[in-house]
C-alpha cells in the first residue's frame, strides 16, 4: 500500500515460487493442457511488436504485429525452434495479447495461478482487470512505453529485464506523434488450409502497410539502452532503473512507469510470464500531475521546433 | 493511509470530542493552568500575520508580526476584549508560533491532548515533528499559503474556516518574490516594565520594518475569497475547497496543500486550536511532481511579463 502511495516499484524475489505454475509449466506441459486449442500470435520480421521502425526515406512508423490464430502447439514450437536452432531464418512470434487472454484463450491454464494477488486487491481495493499470459524467446523485445495500469509481472520461465523509468521523466523519452502501421501478410502468400503451415513463413512474407484511416499515435522514442539516438534536451536526465525477474520473481511495476522489457529463455528455449493488470487509482493529483510533466514536456519540444 | 497516498483532505466530525482538551478547556481554565507564565505572542494592527501588505507606492511588502513575550493572562484577555467589546482599537494578538510550542512553552497543556494522532502515526509511519497550540480571535486571518508537512488540524474551541487548494493549483496562486519585512515598536513606544502594558499597546504604535539584510520571499499573492485581484492567467481555474471545522473536528491536511483560514470565536470571544505536523514523505515522485507544477507556472508568469 505504500509502495502504491509513492508510485514506486519493488520486487519480490520468489514470491511466486509456490504457485502450481512454477512447479508444473514446462514446455511439454503447456502444449499437452493447451491440446488442440488456437491462440493468437503477434508475428514480426524482427521480433519488434508495437515499435518504430525507421524507414529509409528518413521518415518513421509506429508498427504493429501481424497477429493471427495458430494452434498453440505450432506457436511455441516455433518459438523454441527460432530460439534453439542456428539455422532459423523465420519471423518471431510472441503470444502477447493483453486482452485477459489466461481467462479467455488459455483458460485451461488458469487454475495454475492464483486468480488475484492478496498484497496487490488489498492495496489496490479491487479485483484485477486483467491476466496475461506471455509466451516468446530472446528475439523479441517490447519498446518503451507505459500502460495507464498497476502492474504486478511475474516471471515463471526464463528471464525478463525490464528497464525503467518513472513518470516525472515523461518530458525524457522524446515522445513523438508516429504514424500507424501493421504487418500484414503479402498478398502472393499462401498459408496452409489448417494453418499450421504458418511455422514455415518467412521474414520477407511480412510487409508493412500504413493503418487506414490514417492515425498517429504518441509513442516514447528515446531508447534507454542507446542513449546517443532518438533524444531531446531533456534525454540526458533520465535515470533508468535495470531489474532483472528470474524464475519465480514477482515485480510490482506501478501505473505510468516507461518501460522496456526484454527476455532470455529457459533451456526449452521459451521465455512466460503471467501479470495482472489493476486499474490507476485516478482520484487525487497523481494522474493530473504525471499527465501535467508529460504535456509540459511534449509542448516545451514543440516550441523549441518551432524556433529552429 | 489511502488519503494520504491520493493527497486528499478530509474531516473527521466530532473526532476528538472525547479528548480532554475539548472536556476541560475555556478560558478561565486555561488562564489557570497557564498562570504565572510567559507565552510569545503576535501582534499585527489588523489580524494580518505573515501577509503582504499593499504600500501606498503601489508596491508590496510580506510583512510578519511583531513578537513579543507577554503572561498568557494578558494576551487571553487581550484577545478577549477585542472580540467581545466594541470600543476596543488595540492590536490583534495571536499565539500561533509554530515551533513545538505544546510541549514547550505549552507544556502545562499538553496532558490534555494524546501525544500523537493513532491514525496519523500508522498511516505516516512516525510520530508528530511538532505540536503546536494556537489561540487568537477572528480578527486573525491566516493569508493563503502551504506546509511542507502532513497536517492534523484539531478544532478545540470556536470554528476555524479552511479554503483549500490543492498543490496541482500552485500555477494559480500567482506566487512572487515579495520583500520581507516586519512589524516593530515604534522607537518612542514605552511598554511597562513587567510587560502586562502590552494590553494598552495601540495600532499605532507598530510600524513596517524592512528586513536587513533584505530577503525577498516566494508569496502566494492569490486571495480565493477576492478572485477577482492579484489575478494571473491561471488564478480562474482554482476550484477552491471550504471547510468548517466546529469544536472536536478534525481535519487532515495534506501537505502541499495551499490554505488559507479564518476564524470564528466561542463566546468566550476565543478560539483555539491544536494541530500536529509530521514530515512529509519525499520519496516518491509526490514532491518532485508538486515542485514541477509549481516552477512551471511561476516560469510561464515570468515569460508571459517578459513579453509584455
Amino acid at each position: 500500500m505504500r509502495y502504491v502511495a509513492r508510485n514506486r516499484p519493488f520486487v519480490i524475489r520468489n514470491g511466486a515460487q509456490s504457485w502450481k505454475a512454477r512447479k508444473r509449466w514446462n514446455a511439454p506441459y503447456l502444449t499437452n493442457v493447451m491440446a488442440g486449442q488456437n491462440v493468437n500470435v503477434a508475428i514480426t520480421p524482427h521480433g519488434n511488436a508495437d515499435s518504430v521502425v525507421s524507414l529509409p526515406n528518413g521518415g518513421s512508423l509506429f508498427v504493429k504485429p501481424y497477429e493471427t490464430e495458430q494452434p498453440f502447439e505450432t506457436v511455441i514450437q516455433a518459438i523454441q525452434k527460432q530460439e534453439l536452432e542456428k539455422d532459423y531464418d523465420g519471423p518471431t512470434r510472441y503470444a502477447q495479447t493483453q486482452n485477459d487472454n489466461l481467462r479467455n484463450e488459455y483458460e485451461t491454464l488458469f487454475s495454475d495461478v492464483p486468480s488475484s494477488i492478496p498484497f496487490a486487491r488489498i492495496a489496490l481495493e479491487k479485483d484485477p482487470d486483467a491476466i496475461n499470459f506471455w509466451l516468446g524467446n530472446s528475439h523479441s523485445v517490447t519498446a518503451l512505453h507505459k500502460d495507464n495500469y498497476e502492474n504486478i509481472y511475474v516471471q515463471i520461465l526464463g528471464q525478463k529485464i525490464f528497464v525503467l523509468l518513472p513518470p516525472i521523466e515523461a518530458p525524457c523519452v522524446n515522445e513523438k506523434a508516429v504514424l500507424a502501421a501493421t504487418y500484414g501478410l503479402k498478398s502472393d502468400v499462401v498459408t496452409s488450409s489448417d494453418n499450421s503451415g504458418g511455422q514455415e513463413l518467412r521474414k520477407d512474407d511480412l510487409h508493412i502497410r500504413i493503418d487506414d484511416p490514417e492515425e498517429y499515435v504518441p509513442f516514447a522514442t528515446f531508447d534507454p539502452d542507446n542513449a546517443s539516438e532518438n533524444i531531446n534536451a531533456y534525454s540526458h536526465l533520465s535515470q533508468p532503473l535495470r531489474v532483472t525477474l528470474n524464475e519465480g520473481d514477482m515485480l510490482y511495476l506501478p501505473a505510468l512507469w516507461y518501460h522496456k522489457v526484454s527476455q532470455n529463455c529457459n533451456e526449452e528455449g521459451i521465455c512466460c510470464a503471467v501479470n495482472y493488470w489493476y486499474d490507476l487509482d485516478f482520484s487525487g493529483g497523481f494522474w493530473s500531475m504525471a499527465n501535467f510533466a508529460r504535456s509540459v514536456g511534449v509542448l516545451s519540444m514543440a516550441a523549441v521546433a518551432e524556433k529552429s
